[in-house]
């Protein structure tokens, strides 16, 4: 069976995590999601302290090399069980997650782009395009509201590590996209643009 | 029959030409394309030094009212002969062409996502993005080995008037584009994306 392999990139708060969804929601049994932030790098040899002040947006924040693994797997037909990610004790948590190999495999992440072998695994990229304003309003309202975070420090972070990385490494990557998209899963012509296409070319193959 | 109106925009040099030829190609008999280029204003009152000088990338210099009342009527399923533009001679051209409305109608310009009523018309908005440096080559390659021009006045040209409006009215208007597509009509996964979900919704009428 031929695998179609979607990567969607974009920074935090750009509405790449809601796209994916959306998309994965679309097609059920057909599709499978991943994403990148559960392969997050444990640091079980640092305490707390030090865990908490890591660069969490920096490329070697992440386990890639298992994520291009496991996508591959994924590609062959054979499952997976990837790894998950504590964000309030920011480890990696005990629990895996099995992940069957479906028809649709879908990728979705910061730091998608940056790293040129995982790139060369996606038969679609799509880089999410948000107004910076727009993408930390919905963070802070994320953080602070639904994770419980404390303002301060979710600013701070902003302004001390996102922000920096996400104009050194994510925005860069938008280069090596094939559709940008205004506002993610929020642009309803976009969304069935992609499903548009993903249905066809499902059809074709059949 | 309900028909779909795509506006595909972007700047000199862009690729959007080449985007909405590969589009309208491939469905030949079902897509009519229409360019913005053909409702250039007609200044027969001013001499050719005068029509020379004129701002031909600003709003101004375009019939846009001509240009929605011809879409409407495409999409109402009236047939229009709509101006053509004698690039050489910088006047209308005393030749109209006849256009069918089809199922699929295709219009492209630099200036198509500035006007609110012309957007309105649009189901679909795609806006081709492609680096300032690479569009003034393509630019000063079609206008220097294909139309015959001097290189010095194309620059001239394109730092007097190009850049300028390109920058306060071509720019901006990406924001209210569905889709961006990088590079244009040589991308071409984000073609196989536009024509799947054409050929989508042609089906889904059926």
């Amino acid at each position: 069976m031929e695998r179609i392999v979607i990567g969607i990139c974009g920074g935090t708060g750009s509405g790449k995590t809601t796209l994916a969804k959306k998309i994965n929601d679309r097609f059920k049994d057909k599709a499978v999601l991943i994403s990148m932030d559960c392969y997050y790098k444990d640091h079980m040899e640092l305490p707390y302290e030090e865990r908490a002040k890591i660069n969490y947006d920096h490329p070697n924040a992440f386990d890639t090399d298992l994520l291009i693994r496991d996508i591959k797997k994924l590609k062959n037909g054979e499952s997976i069980d990837h790894p998950t990610y504590d964000f309030s004790n920011h480890r990696r948590s005990s629990e895996v997650e099995h992940a069957e190999p479906k028809e649709i495999i879908l990728v979705e992440g910061i730091l998608l782009f940056e790293n040129r072998e995982l790139v060369d695994l996606f038969d679609v990229k799509l880089y999410v395009d948000t107004d910076a304003d727009v993408r930390i309003i919905r963070r802070i309202l994320r953080d602070v509201e639904d994770r419980g975070r404390n303002l301060d420090s979710v600013v701070e972070q902003y302004l001390k590590t996102v922000k920096p990385m996400h104009e050194r490494f994510v925005e860069p990557s938008k280069r090596v996209a094939d559709i940008i998209i205004p506002e993610g899963g929020y642009n309803r012509v976009a969304l069935d643009m992609i499903i548009g296409t993903i249905k066809k070319k499902l059809e074709d193959k059949e």
